[in-house]
């Protein structure tokens, strides 16, 4: 029952699940030369709460009892703002990649319970408690399978050709119910102990076998996970100063037959709360995300500023506009962030982020990141793409020739380490992996807005339009 | 030492003031057809004051003693917040423009009580004291007279030709002192009670003659103001339901000769604090800067969203995406303005809000104002330009040609009220004159970035990008 | 036959036509004081034609015959080409206000012709051709009315509740056609000798009575013009100097049980040629506009840099990077309206401009219109809101201390000229006018968007993708 | 005297130039992994005009001599038309990335003999005439080393502490010169014949040395090529369609006392000419650019419409208005290139394409590079960095599952060969070349918009918007 070390979480994944790599089973992913980066970057989590520097943050006590703060159900805008401290703190010490084992998961704990709590299903509500202090008690690291694979987007789940496309219930019986389909996107789940699984969507009438949410553990039989490759290659530090070490690892999330014991099951055949659940989820996950995208944020304002310094640029007028720009972009992301945490609401008795505040601070980020990037490779110049490999640098016959020749206001070694950075956060995988994450990851641009204009109460704005209009609002008020 | 009525105030304007309008001196502001309405729309200050409504929010009592809540001297973010729904409410009330002859002269009073207390100059702070308690008590109506008018930017002032370019110090006399020189754009002259002066920039050694702060009773020999005429054309309320009855005047503010006694002079000689006052003004300044916006920009939101509806047009696609934007932009603003109060400092025992969330605010208005009426002449369509006149609306053989042909998912009259609404916002002279406020006043665009550049501390940033660099950061942190 | 004078068609403007303006009709609108403005800046077409300067451009000689240029029926590139240096020509006569007696009405000429002869109607071709030399051999001014009231948004003409949403045939006769109902928007009516009426959407099966295209006389009986008054006041040089002397009047155009004999009626009942009209008109009338706008869009750029000489602040590296821009802006647009016309097609012996080149150039326009007129208004400062009037700079009372204090790097004289023209162009009544028609005026910018999308041919570019993919592209290449 | 091939290209470049990959001397560039890609991507160049598709634009025919065409000197529109075709054909063939081994060298060429010539420098004129013709009489690929690595950016070259920051002249000798020093960002280097080198700046008195222009072979003794390994690692053509076939490789490329005989010193010690060099090198060079820009943009147009299709969202609003924004970037870069070669300028018989438009063309492409990287990201969805590697797809274990899940609209297959194509294109190593090319190639943003401001003729703008503010402009229409 107490907190587990870094040790032990990486102990714990060594287990039977079935995991796919570049076409072959792997035996296990912490030994795994490339999957294993990724799970040691996720057991950083548990070094956090080891680590005296972040004990207050990371650990929650409750009389004698200890348990990683990620699991504290918020009360208040305080909560929430502790919550972003640490994400923000986990993801600063991941090098600007989230960890993501716990967040993900408490996000989709804190969902569960609220709408079950709404809709009344007692049953339902007690399970997610006792799963939640399971997963608590245990300091169990979980993933969270949302994104179904979908199929023909215009069509419902009852009307796939495939009813695979969406993850459904195949067979209820005594014990439990079969599932089978598949998630995509899911993130992490090869080196977290447990898997739980959202409806991604709103349900309706026929939807009923694909409204369902349940966790398994992710050793479980005929759950497999097909591990992208995405960020693969590690073998450069010097140019790859983040993404040798830190790695995050998605999966497409096949689920062929797999049984779910009844207790496991939070809900099924219930299209009333499979909308609710997806959304109820990104209000806390959304909040989650523009607190851990802003270490992102800080270290290109960071890299920006020091490598117009390394470039002798910093004093150019065009140079001061840009590095303007980037600060107050990353900073009305994050006092957008800290507002929708001053700002929350209460919902059976757990507070929640601002919806139209979190949004706000989420839409911000996601549409000025690409601008952002370009800012920051200007400034670094073309050497982010035309620069010395680190073998290069290592060999003793050629290092020389760059240390004569590559020197700005800053000697070679100090110049070019900030332009690997940015080269590695901008320009080669890494750096296209978080351009994507920025518009798609917690939903893309197009949900971001529509979440936004559903949040927005146009009542205030409107009255006051209509007052200086001259006009009765009584009929018009309604959005 | 009680609150004035409007009558009150608007008698008290009734003096020996030299103002000019359209080449003649005008006998009497009040009773002035033109000037006459902007004397009256600052009146809404006072009627506020005695508004059951607004009361609470308006008058701060501090034992027996009542006086407007504008001369609470902030002590914490509550203050702030207080200070910034008031001006919001009396900027409502004013239907989109800021009443200003508290703001402003506060903003002032407490720039200079920071300033003098800082620099450690009793008399000085004991004159603004003295000062501060006689505006207070009488209830009296301030303007703030800064930009000089300049004469050639690359030169400071004791390098122009005419010395007079920056407000200056002629003559130094036993019971006071004489200035002349000229400031521009001062906003409400002509019907205030007091004209505070201050510096506009930062001075240095040679400029001890410009650098002066100082006040005078609007009716003070050698004072003259000319005011600016842009706003006049009051006959139609049907196309300018704002601009008839509401207005603003600004004066080129003349000093020619004029004595002021040494209990109104602030500090003299003294180019040290000339910038510092300037700076010191606009961390108050920009703060009401942004309160007083948002009435403006509530009221394009909801605007915009009732001419969607009355063109029948807010199911469309793109409409949502234009109105998400404008919702998206105007609470931005809000919820940086916000923050920036949550955020204050106290300095000499006064808060103030955070400069770089006021700026980041001010700043984020500013550099989208354009785009949002851009959105909002879009969404109501060409009638903004090509419309009736209020003499065709009133005309009985023409009215029911006009109703029977403009309307459209409103009836007519509706559909036309709200259409004029937004001409008046954005296609006629108000709204030209608010535009051209999004980027000059409190400060250009540009003088924006700077002072962003400036608040930004970039050690947080430059500490993770360094860290994550691998490069130790002890000679690079400075800014 | 021969080219009339700019007095010869002023007076053919003392006719019986019906207009009203401010809710009174109006005698005769040459010589009425706003209305008269109006028909004087028209008159500049005859006067060009006359001056040496232009006749080269302005006159097309056919053996002995001379006509109005702009009836010459485009055969390729090089006329195109003309066409739109005649019309950028008058509108910089027109000091940034195009004439628009002959363009739009030559525009919809051409594309009747070419709707007529593509559909083999030989009796309808007859007559817009003699209509055609009717026009070009009187040398008379013609309006086009397009844009229908509309109603009901979501409706098509014969679903709405009140049929003259849409004007529409209410009777045939042996000698002709009556008809009824309202256009909006129509720029000069009431200052031209006919008036041709397009339909403005595509029509569908039971919308034949709204399907049809004639001209008429202005002044004929039934067809009222209630004149906007939009532009109204003339009494400022100083401030106003374009506006003052320059003006255009929409009209609200009803159409009360308007005769039209046959051999004015181009085409009726003919819901096929509905969209065709409406879709080939703008063909030429974009290509129209994106030639007129280049005269405005020249005075932004040159206003600018000379109000960022007049300021003193020509040399500072952000106002440099924005003259760039405004350059670059208006640039691109001109480039891209000559290209427009090099890559001209022929349709029935007739040249037009590349549709898709002809809306790009358009959209570049609209998009970016307010964008440039921020830019402006930036570089120019808070005068252009807050500076004297024309009364002011007469009075010998004030003008002295106006000369002493608004100089910049240029004396008060020429700096206030420029201000004043910028203020005109930018935050009075004819800046809110160009800022409304760059978004609305030829079809909205959404409407540019879905005929940009419609004009683009994706096949070269789908190919080149799909094969860099390695996909074969037969069955994929269909937009 | 003949055309050479492909092969014949390759045999070429197995000799003793000196080049060092990833830390070690590579013994041929030809047979070398990763290098050989980047030579056979080249030779692409000499393939094309063995090919009957291309033979009519590749080959210029003169007499009986034929030559590559890119060695035709353009004398008017046409010919600058058809260079444009051949960069862009020759691109498209290099599936987006540009071959640029004859592009350059030829620019450079052009360039020398307008400067030289225009300068009356008869002895230089004929040394670079020679060269031009044996280059061109052999069919030779050239490289252009320019950008020097520069050291302190606020230092002229004689300023800087190390005088091998830019290349200079060590000695001077009866039979040539003896030149040292490094040039940074150097294309193709090690896979070309020729290397010639330019001066990448304006000159002043006392940078004699610095101020010369030359070339020399690849296999030169003291010329060492540094070669980047940025784009390295091929082995996934599944997730890499473009990249793993297609490359560019850069060099540091180091002058150690190389000898450099007369004939082939085209100017030394000739401040005088090295901006003027500069200058007129990139008034070709950034039409080239421009040129080869054009088959990226139309693959980024294709791959975004070919996605929306494959992901079944074509026909939603928001993916039309992308895909509008997408054409109207790309075409708006090649009509502004066209419209370059259209508005030609002689100088020295020599056509080059109009400066202005042609930076018009390239910041156009440049400013908005990311923003079509972010749409196209945006329509292709999370797969991007997500999806399956390559040996996930060919593992017959592995493949039945992703048939089964991964389809849209389109079968998986199809569907993640679009979505390969853009992740190649915009998130990995690839991608992110591209993004930085765009911003820093042929200048950076800031240096277009330098170039833009001066190539800009303000008479015309700044006259008419005079004479409209009524002033005459004799003593101010300079700019």
């Amino acid at each position: 029952m107490a907190l587990r070390t870094a040790l032990e979480f990486l102990a714990g994944l060594r287990d039977a699940r079935e995991v796919y790599y570049r076409g072959e089973r792997v035996s296990s992913v912490v030994d795994h030369p490339e999957l294993g980066v990724a799970a040691r970057h996720a057991a950083i989590d548990f070094a956090l709460a080891e680590n005296p520097k972040y004990r207050e943050l990371a650990v929650h006590r409750e009389g004698a009892a200890e348990y990683s703060a990620y699991f504290r159900v918020p009360r208040d805008s305080k909560d929430l703002h502790s919550r972003m401290k640490l994400t923000e703190a986990g993801t600063a010490e991941g090098a600007t990649l989230v960890l993501l084992i716990k967040e993900i998961g408490t996000d989709a704990l804190f969902a569960l319970k609220r709408v079950l709590a709404r809709s009344g299903d007692a049953r339902g509500l007690e399970r997610v408690e006792a799963f939640y202090r399971h997963c608590r008690d245990r300091d169990l690291a979980m993933a969270v399978a949302q994104t179904d694979v979908k199929g023909d987007r215009s069509k419902r789940p009852c009307e796939q050709t495939d009813p695979d496309m969406y993850v459904r219930v195949v067979e209820k019986r005594a014990d439990g119910i079969v599932v089978s389909g598949a998630k995509i996107h899911t993130s992490c789940t090869p080196y977290v102990d447990e898997v739980i699984v959202l409806p991604s969507r709103s349900m309706g009438p026929g939807d009923e076998p694909w409204s369902l949410a349940f966790a398994v553990p992710a050793a479980t039989l005929g759950l497999r996970l097909y591990a992208s490759d995405y960020l693969h290659g590690t073998d450069d530090p010097f140019t790859r100063p983040i993404s040798t070490n830190h790695k995050m690892v998605e999966t497409l999330t096949v689920f062929e037959n797999v049984f779910v014991p009844w207790d496991r099951v939070f809900f099924v055949d219930r299209p009333d709360l499979a909308g609710a659940t997806a959304l109820t989820f990104v209000e806390f996950h959304r909040f989650t995300a523009v607190s851990y995208k802003l270490p992102l944020l800080d270290t290109l304002v960071g890299a920006g500023i020091a490598v117009a310094k390394a470039n002798g640029i910093d004093r150019a007028g065009h140079v001061r506009e840009k590095l303007t720009w980037l600060a107050g972009y990353a900073e009305t992301v994050r006092g957008l962030a800290e507002l929708a945490a001053i700002r929350c609401k209460l919902d059976q008795g757990i507070a929640y982020p601002d919806v139209f505040t979190t949004n706000l601070a989420k839409w911000t980020f996601a549409r000025d990141f690409h601008r952002a990037v370009e800012i920051v490779q200007d400034l670094a110049g073309g050497l982010l793409v035309t620069g010395p490999s680190g073998k290069d640098w290592d060999a003793p016959s050629v290092r020389p020739t760059l240390d004569k020749y590559l020197p700005g206001a800053w000697p070679a070694d100090r110049r070019m380490a900030v332009i690997n950075l940015i080269s590695d956060l901008t320009t080669r995988v890494y750096g296209g992996y978080q351009a994507v994450l920025a518009v798609h990851a917690e939903g893309s641009i197009e949900a971001e807005k529509m979440a936004l204009f559903r949040a927005y109460d146009p009542s205030h704005a409107l009255a006051l339009a209509m007052r200086l209009a001259g006009i009765a609002t009584a009929t018009t008020a309604a959005k």
